[in-house]
């Protein structure tokens, strides 16, 4: 801190880099805890790394904000900050602050991690089963502050050669699956074995919704998509349950070579699915 | 591109990493050129791998703006970081998209460098001679948008053993100098050497204000600030001006062991000088 850039010692293993943003009246409004605001911003980072099955390093903060923004409020965000960086070992070696127009306000992370066995997105091939950690949908109501990166499992699933794909959820299992889809190929899914969340089922009943529904199109579950050669299921599923005995995986279908253009298909009716949209960024209006 | 992290490999070399913002009615209108705003959120932060001594690598961008952005304007935007990405051989090489509520937009770019030599702020001693490159003040009038971050000048710095640390004048000599002058030292500075832009005289004049004013307060001027060991000064020049004609660098004063408390001293007269603000972040209103 204090020099025009952070340094950081030469390293011998890969680098993985990610951003993330959280801004006032789009992540968050007045009614939300500044501590829990800090947390979410490195939390959301700390996905994006698990998702490549790496460790978090450091991390450079640029923080933009009105003349106007309570000095309490922020000093609770970076409380929050501070405590996510402790729980998770993670060093701000950096940043800047830059003034906004009145009342405005985001902050923008940029999170360094290392990894020496790194999964990609689009390394899945035919035959390779589906999974996804814990539940899904409904998170709104509660678990889009409070989730816990997977990084413990990101990593442990980057080790293991049956692993063939990874990537976390974000924008919904609907459109962060597409990701994971190889050309030619489309996911044959198991309607019965999708982990739809609690939440998403009282939310479906107080709006008359379908749960399911909420289950594919949610944001923010921050939950580990990912697939397993095609031999091995349930020799996997052994392993993870001896290692993360306290989070459920789904094996929720399977990558098959399609005949046609559908992308997702239900296994027991040959369908194709309608739930194809997840939260789409920067919505035309 | 397209998964969770951007992947480096590993690097025998230290890193640096910066990162700076641009934001809408901040640091630009709508009478701003869409390109050079794009190119000069990549030049202010290429201005602070040069004031290390880094070569520049690779960069991350997150972008927030509104729904209602005009897509002819962000695609201008985006030529004017490619323009400025391929005049300097730098790499985007991930990112991140995210909504505002409409009419804001931010975009912060992180950028990666990397250096054999690095030269910081704080390794200056009594007895250095202080200087600047190029002319200061004024920058709102032109060079705010049209400045050339002095990676070359930076590194050739970097590498001289007599140049003891270096920064980039971001916010106004007044304010940036105070960063270079270690612990119980002064700085006595030759006004008569300032070398003050023709655009302060400009300013200056057509605000009846006094022009050297302008050259220590005034931010922006994205020039270089740096102190040479006190045998070397006239060596130093000579090997400047024979590697950069086209740059002219200006010995502006002296670091001294201070009586007083006073950081910034007439060397002519040995008054306290009052040019001791710059441009401050974050004024509470």
């Amino acid at each position: 801190m204090g020099d025009d850039c952070a340094l950081l010692p030469a390293s011998n293993v890969s680098q993985l880099i990610t951003t993330d943003s959280l801004s006032y009246q789009v992540h968050f409004d007045d009614n939300v805890d500044a501590h829990q605001a800090g947390e979410k911003l490195i939390k959301r980072n700390l996905s994006d790394i698990a998702a490549m099955g790496g460790r978090p390093q450091h991390a450079v903060l640029a923080l933009l904000c009105g003349p106007n923004i309570s000095i309490t409020w922020l000093e609770l965000f970076f409380r929050g900050i501070r405590s996510c960086c402790i729980q998770y070992d993670l060093q701000i070696v950096g940043g800047d602050i830059s003034t906004l127009p009145p009342s405005q306000f985001s902050a923008v992370l940029t999170l360094f991690g290392s990894t020496e066995s790194v999964r990609l997105r689009n390394t899945a091939q035919a035959g390779d089963w589906i999974y996804v950690s814990g539940t899904l949908g409904g998170s709104i109501i509660h678990k889009h502050w409070s989730f816990t990166p997977r990084l413990q499992q990101g990593s442990w699933l980057a080790a293991r050669s049956e692993c063939s794909a990874l990537m976390d959820l974000t924008d919904g299992l609907a459109k962060d699956l597409n990701a994971l889809i190889p050309a030619q190929c489309q996911a044959k899914l198991d309607l019965s074995k999708i982990p739809i969340s609690s939440d998403a089922i009282t939310l479906a009943t107080q709006a008359n919704r379908n749960p399911m529904e909420l289950a594919f199109c949610d944001g923010e579950d921050y939950e580990l998509l990912f697939t397993v050669r095609s031999n091995q299921p349930i020799a996997f599923e052994h392993a993870w349950a001896q290692r993360f005995p306290q989070l459920q995986i789904s094996r929720i279908g399977q990558l098959c070579v399609a005949g046609d253009g559908a992308r997702y298909v239900d296994s027991q009716t040959g369908e194709s699915l309608a739930w194809t949209q997840g939260y789409e960024h920067l919505k035309q209006t």
